[in-house]
Parts: C-alpha cells; sequence; structure tokens
C-alpha cells in the first residue's frame, strides 16, 4: 500500500498498535518504536548494488557458465552453514553475482528451488549506511521486515530481509557497510 | 550440459548440424556458423550489470517504494511502445534498477505477471563489449540465444537474450556498449 500509505504519526501508532497487539513481547515491541522515532527522517538513502543473489541446482554448472563460457573472474565455493548455503561469487567489475546451493537439511533456498527446478533470481542486496535508520524509516511506513532486529548476514555485516508484497515482489536485502 | 560439455571442434559441428537440420534457413543457419568460427577465443568476457529488471503490477506503487521510502533518484516513466513497457529507472551509485510495467496489449511482460501478481526480478543485463563476438562464444557453448541476430534493446543499444534454462533459470540479458 506504499502509495496509499499516509506517511505520518498515524503510521507510527498503527505500527506500534500492532506490535503491542501481536505476538510480540513488549520487550521487543519497544525497540521497533524507539527505532521508528529515532529514525525518520535520519535515512541517508540507498548506496550501492552490493548483488543479485541466484539460487542454482547445480552449483558446478552455475559456476562454469559464468567462468568458463562467460569468462568472469569467480570465487572459490565457500561454505556457510550457519545460513545453510554454499556460495560462488561472479565478480562484475561494479558488483556481485552470488551463485546460492543449498547446504544441509534445512536450507533456506531449498523451498525456492522446489519451485524453481532450473534456478532463479532468489533476492538483490542494496547497501545501506546504517541499518537501524533503514529499518525505522521502513517500518515507518509500513514496509514489512523479516526479523525485528538485523542480522548478521553472509558477509558479517547487518542485514535485514523487507518483505516481498511490500517490495514489488522481490526480496529485498539491505546491508549496512 | 555447460559441465559436461567438451568446447571443442565437435560441439561446433553440432551446433552447425543442428541448424541445418532445424526448421532454420540455411541463410540464417550460415550466419550463426560464421559467428561461431569468427568469435571463438573473441569474446572478451562480461562487463559490468548494467540493470536488474523488476515486472511490477503497480508502476506509481513500485516507483514510490524506491523514491519516497527507500529514497532513491529515480526517472519520470518512459514509454517503449515497441518493446511492451513502460519503464522507470532507479538509479543506485553502482548501477540501475528498472521496474517494467506491460504497455499494451501483447506486452512481453504480461504472461510473467499473470505468474507472479505481486510482481518480480524479471531479469538482468550484463554488459559486453561486442555483442556479436559474445553470441559466437554462446552458440559454441550449447547456451541456447531467444534470437538469431542482436535487437535494439529498450536503450537502443544492440541486446540479445540467453536462454534460462541454460542460465540457472535466469533470464539474462547482455548489451553492447
Amino acid at each position: 500500500c506504499v502509495s496509499k500509505c499516509n506517511y505520518s504519526e498515524v503510521s507510527m501508532a498503527a505500527t506500534f498498535a500492532r506490535l503491542l497487539l501481536g505476538r510480540t513481547s513488549v520487550l521487543t515491541a519497544v525497540m521497533p518504536k524507539i527505532l521508528t522515532i529515532r529514525s525518520l527522517g535520519d535515512f541517508s538513502g540507498l548506496g550501492k548494488l552490493n548483488h543479485v543473489a541466484i539460487a542454482v541446482p547445480d552449483l558446478e554448472k552455475a559456476t562454469s557458465l559464468y567462468r568458463d563460457v562467460l569468462q568472469a573472474p569467480v570465487s572459490d565455493v565457500d561454505l556457510l552453514p550457519e545460513h545453510g548455503v554454499k556460495v560462488v561469487f561472479v565478480n562484475l567489475p561494479n558488483t556481485k553475482i552470488e551463485l546460492l546451493h543449498p547446504l544441509g537439511e534445512n536450507s533456506p533456498i531449498s523451498a525456492f528451488l522446489e519451485k524453481n527446478k532450473s534456478g532463479g533470481i532468489h533476492h538483490i542486496c542494496i547497501e545501506v549506511e546504517n541499518i537501524k535508520d533503514a529499518m525505522g524509516t521502513l517500518m515507518a511506513k509500513n514496509i514489512r521486515l523479516l526479523s525485528e532486529e538485523p542480522k548478521i548476514g553472509a558477509h558479517g555485516k547487518p542485514v535485514v530481509f523487507c518483505h516481498p508484497k511490500d517490495c514489488g515482489g522481490v526480496l529485498l536485502e539491505l546491508e549496512e557497510l
């Protein structure tokens, strides 16, 4: 409802009311409220596109496409068990493509690959200067986030994911640099 | 079959045989063969990520997300009837997001939006120095292309799309700069 929203105290109050009435504890509900109020106006906007993440059913085959056919420099395979993925980075002159393959039984990309047998673009990641400012601004404007606090992402930086239904169908990751 | 292919004269011959045996006329079959032979080894690899294209069901709503919430500079709406799309560009410091919405009855993204009601990432576009060198290399390595000749893309530059099934499920556009 981006275009219909009235970005005002009303939406802040609604956000807070939703948090208090939901299953969130008072303690965790207070933090987003503080963030929301502190951050309005502080968010400095989007930075660089950090990467485009592609979930692939065959990591070696996808790596070979970018390395051997398209002649881009690629990284070694990186195992990230805490994120449930194996990753290869394809380095382009201005950004990266991140090839993701499930690692372990509860990989967050297994369901995606079940639905998209040939693979597909899983998310895009854009840099922000301050993740909490970004989160506060997004929440105040009714963009749902997938976690109430930043998490440490695959690059060791704080990240948050935004709900695809509020972002034109796109899973949007914001990463603090 | 990227990882299994033997990138040799065998695959060139197979490509040529397939073209001759298929529905392609001898005239159009000759051109890819010439391209293939001329281009092996000439392709200089991938350049910058030119844009990520997102098909959206509501262009104003998506534009507002990037302009008003995420505070990125966005272009005016550009009507491209010859491509069947309306476009808004979101300018990031290192690349662009292209928001696509159908224009006219036979828009190439209508079917995509039928399947993806909330919208979604439609393709990524990567720059190459010479589109015919790139096409020759891709064809020689059995990556299917969606046209036998470059077309003039939305930015007035020669482009070609690669078959998603040969590219990890991703619709990959190559654009000559």
